[in-house]
């Protein structure tokens, strides 16, 4: 999907917030076009437009760049890169099942320890308790402020449900206490059902709760990593049904690094079609971000094994061919693309972390000889040929 | 890099089109920001940001989207995606060489026949003929005007020419006869030397023509995917040495899908360090179009080869686990998300061109069985247990 979408596609799906972080402008052609905030709305206004030929269910990736204008630190970023998943075409709970087997496996395959939370709930669950309390009315009100709880003061968040919202001091607690309960998933999922007895809205939230943990169960997957936390709210207004947050262990203030939802009635703004979804994006500038701190990205800056130093320019023609050799053997080559003095070359190398160099000028050319040496070890090989080149750095790399 | 710049950074780089085609607007916070018109620019900026980070040479590729805001047609959008690669921190030929012989070998890569031509060209001949006619102070104008000598008629071009640059007749006959020398490489070459004896800024655009095409005949990289073209202005005005242009023979119209060349000067704009570059890059969706012309894309739908159908939602657990084993075992394999009737499930992998599926109903569960059946060639595997499928399957995927 395209970076820009006319502005009447994307303004009130996400909520007042985004709405309000757009980057939105006139273009030179007079259209009124706003950048992307997520990669979910334009896949939901993509799939309203190519119904006929995706066929449903359908399932997509889709890695690009969004905008919000919000404030920068650490990990959050005014353009960041969101990786998605979703699956379009079914209200099955098969579907937020595999979204969420595939945020674990994702997060399972890049960090260590199984360090980290899914946290699962349920928008239906929150719709039932508003039902219950006859608050129905104000659902997304009250669900953006919830959505601050772990980051704001309760007194603050007191405060909103009270002034802006209206609710009494009976309806806030009911509220907090209700979001607050905690314990292990089979212990909340009891009180749960306690709570809704009867509450046909909830209920179906509660059971594709049980239905994703039972899957998790049975592939042996550690429960640790999914747990059900009832203030999880999800601020974007579009989320019907399952909502997911993920937040690291060690590095819970870098915020969730994969998130997402059911998305129901996202598309039915677009056509007459129904089109539900489901999906998940992992914040790639968040999961670099924990991967910087954990120190579990590699280091290395350059994929290039050997390097050919340029020591005499009228030999270029051989100096590609000896790269060219290399790289057919499959030996990712450097050429040094200048001819500066020795010792700036092998600075160069040795900053890369390239450790076989080729250091040949017209007397080894002159006398068919390739020089190969070894930063790391000091060692030379001196009276190699063209013809054998290639092999001894494979038997030196090994 | 990112999508947005700061649109002093961009405005005045490209040249008066590239200008009048932006994506320029005030964002929240008041900043004049404008989408990037290529990679190119902001790389510059950026390197001139990191000069002492980075260490030179800086070889780099960068994959991303751009904005121009022209009419659209085949394999030519408002939005598209380049494909750059560059070496910056050298004015050796070394680089303009390992550049234009990287564009050979991407496309020999992925077109057949090596059925394209690169077109190579030096600004520093096309100045030598300005400073030669005494033009020197028109010389960007006219070249954008050249840019256009192969999509528009001689007569609009002799009017430009005239009209807007005040060129006389004499010069600008001297012009189109120059930019009209045709023949092989060798040929204008010989040109080339006898009409600027003693020009020594075209001599040394001619010393660069001659170093590349040398490095490409020792490569045994047939000649025929080079030919200088004098014609070859590029529309973008920070080029000051080689231009690189890249059409298929049998779809020329379709436009350059590789173009480049050497900016000397462009990072200077940022810093006061001397940062010249040379690069080029890969036009992505021209490049699609040119594959799609040529019916050179896999029509694959997905990668999935087998599919498991959803025939008894009960049994989600052990669909699941039949999935995670068989993925296990590096097949990759989808799930269907939905228990809709056996034939819509069918045509589903059907469509998809997924050939294995598994049909495993209550019985098949309670029997300790899977049902494997080939679609393509209609056998079935009745017998086959939890225990021994994924090895079943592989046999039959061979």
């Amino acid at each position: 999907t395209p970076a820009l979408e006319y502005t009447e596609i994307l303004m009130g799906k996400g909520g007042e917030e985004s709405d309000k972080q757009s980057f939105r402008f006139n273009d030179n052609g007079g259209r009124d076009v706003t950048l992307r905030f997520d990669l979910t709305v334009p896949l939901a206004r993509f799939a309203a437009q190519h119904y006929n030929d995706l066929g449903m269910p359908f399932k997509a990736y889709h890695i690009g760049p969004v905008w919000r204008g919000e404030n920068t630190h650490k990990g959050r970023y005014r353009e960041f890169y969101q990786c998605d998943f979703d699956i379009l075409g079914t209200y099955s709970v098969s579907a937020d099942i595999e979204i969420a087997v595939m945020i674990y496996k994702t997060l399972n395959s890049l960090l260590e320890n199984n360090d980290f939370t899914i946290k699962l709930n349920n928008r239906a669950i929150l719709n039932g308790l508003m039902n219950k309390l006859g608050l129905e009315t104000k659902t997304s009100g009250i669900l953006r402020v919830l959505d601050k709880i772990n980051k704001e003061k309760e007194e603050k968040i007191k405060q909103e449900l009270s002034e802006k919202l209206e609710l009494n001091d009976g309806q806030i607690n009911e509220v907090l206490n209700f979001v607050k309960i905690k314990g292990d998933n089979q212990s909340i999922i009891e009180s749960l059902e306690k709570i809704f007895v009867d509450n046909q809205i909830a209920i179906q939230g509660i059971n594709t709760l049980k239905d994703i943990l039972s899957v998790v169960r049975s592939q042996n997957i550690p429960e640790k990593c999914f747990q059900i936390d009832l203030s999880i709210a999800r601020g974007l207004d579009y989320y019907t049904g399952s909502v997911f947050e993920t937040t690291h262990n060690k590095l819970p203030s870098i915020g969730s690094i994969c998130s997402g939802g059911r998305y129901d009635n996202l598309a039915e703004l677009y056509t007459s079609n129904k089109i539900p979804g489901v999906g998940a994006a992992v914040g790639l500038d968040r999961l670099i971000a924990v991967l910087e701190e954990l120190d579990l990205l590699k280091k290395e800056l350059t994929t290039a094994k050997v390097m050919i130093l340029t020591m005499d320019k009228s030999y270029l023609n051989e100096y590609f061919m000896m790269a060219t050799k290399l790289r057919e053997a499959g030996i990712n080559t450097e050429l040094y693309s200048d001819d500066k003095k020795l010792d700036k070359q092998m600075k160069y190398a040795d900053r890369k972390g390239i450790n076989i160099v080729i250091i040949n000028g017209s007397r080894e050319f002159e006398n068919n000889q390739v020089k190969i040496k070894n930063m790391r070890t000091g060692e030379s090989f001196d009276n190699i040929t063209k013809d054998d080149f290639v092999e001894k750095i494979l038997s030196i790399l090994g």
